[in-house]
């Protein structure tokens, strides 16, 4: 036994991460009653990856097994190759990002949870219903967290206007996870604005933008002023099925100072004692997916799951069921009908229509009452969904 | 500008990571006076993969993109496949180490800085010269270091009789970086009986452990009451060449307890917030490299570092310097003749012999006066590396 204590952070943290959780009693349900289920819970992609990351990832991998091409450590924050290929592609959108400001890392959730770890004590400020990771990370992490209250009044993205004025750590995620809700223009000005009042600083979630229609708010560097306040985050989990290979960016402007440093340096120091960087082949097939024929892929992809999200959004509303979401998002945040609760939904959707889908009230206090289906589907699968869900509800 | 201040932590670390800044050193050297140089600096490896784990790599990524065979998020401690190959290999060894026991992570280097932010404010020990890391997580982690000193002496392996009895996570590495010394099976016993006894943790890191010679420590677990305080780290890196693939393991003993939570179960909290796991093909790879003819391919390039770094002795001896390491190890750690320092070593040798290597002061102040040469080298390298050094010094 050692005389240590844990870190507090731990008893601030549910019995068991979401997911985990639900897995858990999908489990034991199928234990009992056999058969199968369709998933809708976690949001795990349906298809395969892109074959341009493939014929990427396979090539890199021979050359890391030859004698001359052979690559010894990863570059720390990620290769020249791929770095530069993100700042074309911010270019493309009209947004300038310089290749030092771009981090190569192995997912959003690592760097979103390690973040905040490189202040000193901040106060964290977390819209709910949120991603687990922002609040439990914090707590582990020593930071106090403050809440805003999301709600179909205010479409699940609260105003600056009802946070206590002072700096935090505000976690924004838009496409939002869970409620597939996008921010609007409007309000993300208004956010830039209140960070840059109160010298918060904005933690940009966009690992679903792609998922955004034409018009539609893609990165928070559309708004002025946002390069001193915010940084970003892009996965390529949803966006190219990269849940397995693992890769993502995080851009930290330049501009952006804590007492004196660049949060930029910070990281980079930081990231060189916690991390050895993301491996040749993934950053490769990285490459391949957000250049040419490999973006088509992508957006193939990203159309089908759109239209297994209409397809289910049809079922519901035919049903007279309030949600958001599954327009610019792979998810749908529907209103439990009935005030049933989410985890007596959970229960009905798996025991009668064989569905698994998540409890909103595991995103916090504000998802009660709510549900999330994740639309990472064959579509096979999203039709007799649609079906079950119409017969159920 | 952001109101936060930066993680105090920062201020306690050097100006720059020590590897970046020899990096950086070596660059302008070559800028200024062209030509190449003998890089037994960075322990990186000189040998591409196996041919075991490319084949294994290559296979996976088909199947990531195949629809039927296709994965998405990785088991986040690790597929059980890898976790049962490891806990055979430590079966063969005569030790149990069970497959909930192992978690997979993506290199020692991101398990090592981050398992102390799972307990509360704990003291750090950390016999120097040592891995910059121990000390450079600590201080971003929040805990206090304390050093014990390592010396001719004592071999670089320091006694626990000369700490204060406390707890502290204790981080003892074996074979040593820089050193390469070994610890003995009597001073292990002395350790765990000192933690037992103070209720301290230790992190035994094994990354090397692969290169010891029969009949020495391969694993803290070798030594009974081990499992009850110690946590051990083995890397692919340098076993079977992963510098870039990025696999790891960690064990975690059952036994472990911390304030009545095994930590076992706090680390698999901690990683669920905070990683997303290792990718498929990187972990059929880190199988192929521990079973059948992966691990024989693997043991025979090990023995092709060994003979360099004999090579390279060869040389010291010849010219009558001290020197440790080099037989179980990598890493050949010398004293620097006449009284030179570790920085200056570094300038004579880059300028007059075209060698690059690591001053030793970068790994603690008892590492002032020696010098690190990696022996991770093609066989030509390391004989004209040793006819130089022959000559310089």
């Amino acid at each position: 036994m050692t005389a240590f204590d844990y870190n507090a952070g731990f008893d601030e943290l549910k019995e068991s991460y979401l997911f985990t959780e639900v897995r858990e009693k999908v489990r034991k349900f199928l234990d009992v009653n056999g058969g199968s289920v369709i998933n809708l819970g976690v949001g795990d992609v349906a298809f395969p990856l892109p074959r341009s990351a493939v014929r990427a990832f396979v090539k890199a991998a021979v050359e890391l097994g030859d004698n001359v091409r052979f690559r010894g450590y990863p570059e720390e924050n990620g290769y020249a190759f791929l770095r530069k290929a993100i700042s074309e592609r911010y270019l493309k959108q009209g947004l300038c990002v310089g290749e030092d400001e771009i981090f190569i890392g192995d997912g959003s959730k690592t760097d979103a949870a390690s973040l905040p770890s490189v202040l000193g004590k901040a106060d964290v400020l977390v819209c709910e219903p949120a991603y687990p990771v922002y609040p439990d990370a914090a707590a582990i992490n020593g930071n106090r967290v403050y809440y805003l209250k999301g709600s179909k009044q205010n479409g699940f993205f609260p105003s600056p206007a009802d946070a206590m004025p002072k700096p935090y750590v505000i976690w924004l995620c838009s496409p939002g996870n869970p409620t597939g809700a996008v921010i609007t223009r409007p309000l993300l000005e208004e956010w830039v604005r209140f960070a840059r009042q109160t010298g918060s600083l904005i933690i940009f979630d966009a690992a679903y933008a792609s998922f955004v229609e034409e018009g539609e708010v893609k990165s928070i560097y559309e708004v002025d002023g946002a390069r001193e306040v915010a940084v970003e985050l892009f996965s390529f989990s949803k966006y190219a099925g990269f849940t397995n290979l693992r890769c993502s960016w995080t851009v930290i402007p330049r501009e952006i100072s804590v007492k004196g440093k660049r949060l930029n340096e910070l990281w980079k120091r930081r990231q060189s004692v916690f991390f050895n960087g993301v491996s040749y082949p993934v950053q490769r097939a990285a490459e391949a997916v957000i250049s040419g024929s490999g973006e088509a892929e992508c957006m193939a992809i990203i159309e089908r799951y759109k239209r297994n999200a209409r397809i289910i959004g049809e079922a519901l509303s035919a049903r007279g069921v309030w949600y958001t979401g599954g327009k610019s998002s792979p998810y749908i945040w529907l209103e439990c009908p009935r005030g049933t609760s989410s985890r007596e939904m959970f229960k009905i959707l798996l025991e009668q229509a064989r569905i698994v889908g998540t409890p909103g009230c595991g995103f916090g206090p504000s998802g009660e009452g709510y549900f999330r289906l994740s639309c990472f589907l064959k579509e096979s699968d999203a039709s007799v969904a649609a079906e079950r869900l119409y017969k159920t509800l």
